[in-house]
């Protein structure tokens, strides 16, 4: 429980200094209850403000005076309402130090606060830096290397040679540098797999969520940049690069050797061919089939993608195909009927 | 090996007293032979029982005395098979017991007649109900529940205060309860990460499987309705809602917040975006692309997805779009012929 | 490192006799250094020699006297390449024996010179072939096969029954033989499961990447053929039949009981439905939907899947589209003024 007073401080939001009151969690708009501090991030949802029951509401100073609730001031209400969730929840870290029954191979290199929990395997010439969590379960196989700070839950694998930045999260099951999916063909219709010696590199703040799998590259590294956060069961190719506090949400694919851009958005379950180049701050909606390089900054949609208005365009189009074919059959008709009005003119 | 006629009674369908047969296996109505049962569910196939060598079949009361082999009745011959199955086939559970390489934390309620594999791992405060069976190499995170009868396949994890209903399947590999994809821009291209403080609860009879991921919400519950069967590689985005005996098949993802349904069909590769609501009874083809809310009882497919009929009606229509352009071009064409005839006749 | 004499003897390609020169690595065309060997397999890359710093190349004999630096000539450079990777780099094979963490069922058959890893489950009566790996944390159902030479890496599941051929890979997280998705329908809208008894039968030589699922047949087994190359997060639905040498990359999904022939190419997230019939040879571009049976040979595109130069017909349709709307609206507008002029004139 926080005095409203306290909250604001914490949070670094504005409020009325004589407003007195005390907040006791934290609830969406549509849940919250008295005592609960809510939040509107998008002002297209103002009209929730008016049956909301919370105790305070974290807004853009724009409304102020406008609201039936007290309301804390803030830029970015979505930003100090994350904050505000970790002043209320904690998840509490599991107990430091080694479980007796993982394995810990030959010339390992193990930081300070450490967790490593029931079962984990690594390999030889493992490094593990300081204040890393690895929960049961995970494997790490030689010369791995993870960052402080990091935090990995069960069934991770992170491969040999993969180099993890710090403060990085896996969720389970996500695979760090399995095999690329490189074959050449022998010529009698089978491959001969080709030998996947690169590695993954991850930045710092990169978050890969739960069985997602970033493939190491045949000689390279792939390379995911700083603070990019990837969605589950995401399929990153070997060889790709992609940049800096990008977004890659579930389900979406990247073919092998691919550039992505810093800031580039790729909604569930689109899908980028292999050798392209995406742009910076590119955004792709859900669905969408890349199969050309995309300039910075394009929005786009569809398969194959076009930019979104062109898209819209289309969908629009397709709802008024069959109406535009019957119109063609009536200007063929109207014409063949003039046609025979003239011949019969003609006839007279 | 059942007589004709236990086999009746056991599968609870009618069959001629008089007959006298053994049946020894099951199978598909093309790979019957002698001595196995078989079944025809769909009419359409009624062809495939001329050269059907089984035993017996089990069909429909309205093909009685139309069969050239002898038949069982009942109105779902399909159920009735897959109880047939049943007596054929078991599948022997794990033994009994706790393996003494499992981890277990403290203040854990462990139920009656349970098989706990080996090198499974269960956090602090696991709840275990009657007769559960979990495979090894699981891991329960801490105060975990999982109801009575369930049956939980090797690397399964189960994340913190997830709770299970009875009688749930997991297949190999599903994550349940893993952190939502939560971020909120700071406001410089970076993301700062919310903390996913909610958890999932399915209902009883659920089954998830394989590599299928339900994301636990960021301060509510991800809830699965009793009896909703999830295939493989499937994403349920956090604060999901979906309903009861709902079917979602292989690589369908749902973004978060997104409402679905009691007996919803989602067939394999269809997407629906977040904070929609998908009616009871809805049924999506394979690949649509669900991007706004869809009232009870539509049949869907495209994308984005239209009724079904719409959808073919524009498929005819693509197929046509390269001679309807032809059959402009002439109009255009003819048009251009009969202005010039008019200019001249004018001219005359 | 090897003279390039030594080099062109190992690869079994030609050089120059006269050549001296030593090669000290192996790497892509556009990274290449001094020392390097690299290759080009595609014609259209040529101009990329150019600037190339690479000690040698490998190419077709037809750019024989052509190219500004030292080639080995081969029919096959991607091959060759692939080849010279391996003289260049290894992967050095884990310590052979049994960890002593692994738990091995009863009546297992183990061949000569294995590697079974840390915390390794085999259930009983498996059998394991000579020179076999199996990386940490693989669980082997009873009475699972695996054939001689194969790699298995870490949280692999191997399920009941479930055979698998020589020198099969299965990357890290590959589900062989879960449960497929069958459900009976009640009658009230719930579903009985049906008890999924078949198996899966993996040919030699095959691959199956990270976090891909084959599920086991519901009475007979999913099959998939010798030489067959499966990328990660792939779905094989229950009772399929994939021939040899074909390649399923990357999110690709498979229903149930759907027949693929041999050197079929799927590429990224297309999807073939339940119960067809995918000839020899056919190639389907990424994001394809089949949703009907195709002839060998086809190369195809688009949802639903129509031969490609039809898809890129189409493609080229939608971007006429509004144009085309407005031309017939120039049509109706032109013919009623004829229409009036007409009239007009009639009324004089």
């Amino acid at each position: 429980m926080y005095s409203v007073q306290e909250l604001a401080q914490l949070l670094d939001v504005r409020v009325d200094p004589s407003l007195s009151l005390d907040i006791t969690g934290v609830a969406p708009i549509e849940e919250a209850q008295a005592g609960d501090l809510t939040f509107l991030a998008n002002p297209k949802y103002i009209q929730k403000v008016e049956g909301c029951k919370a105790g305070a509401i974290l807004v853009s100073p724009k409304f102020e005076g406008k609201l039936p609730i007290p309301a804390l001031y803030t830029s970015n209400p979505y930003l100090a309402f994350a904050r505000a969730i970790e002043l209320f929840y904690s998840k509490p870290l599991p107990p430091r130090g080694i479980h007796p029954t993982a394995v810990i191979g030959q010339g390992c290199t193990l930081g300070k606060d450490i967790s490593i929990g029931a079962y984990v395997v690594l390999g030889n010439h493992v490094t593990i830096g300081d204040s890393v969590t690895i929960h049961p379960h995970c494997v790490l196989y030689d010369r791995a290397v993870l960052g402080s700070g990091c935090l990995v839950h069960s069934h991770v694998v992170v491969r040999e040679n993969v180099q993890i930045g710090q403060r990085v999260i896996l969720q389970n099951g996500a695979v760090i540098g399995a095999d690329g999916f490189g074959f050449a063909p022998v010529g009698d219709g089978s491959y001969h797999k080709i030998l996947q010696v690169g590695t993954v590199i991850l930045g710092d703040d990169v978050e890969v969520q739960s069985l997602s799998s970033v493939d190491r590259g045949t000689l390279e590294a792939t390379t995911i940049g700083h603070g990019t956060k990837i969605d589950n069961l995401v399929q990153i190719g070997h060889g790709c690069k992609v940049g800096k506090d990008t977004v890659i949400c579930g389900q979406v694919a990247l073919a092998g050797s691919t550039i992505v851009g810093d800031r580039v958005v790729l909604a569930g379950q689109s899908g980028v061919s292999g050798h392209l180049t995406i742009g910076d701050n590119v955004i792709a909606a859900s669905g969408t089939g890349i199969t050309e390089s995309i300039p910075k900054g394009k929005v786009i949609a569809g398969y194959p993608a076009v930019e979104v208005e062109v898209w819209r365009r289309y969908v629009t189009q397709f709802k008024n195909l069959p109406e535009l074919s019957k119109r063609v059959r009536r200007l063929e008709r109207a014409l063949e009927i003039k046609k025979q009005e003239n011949q019969n003119s003609g006839d007279v």
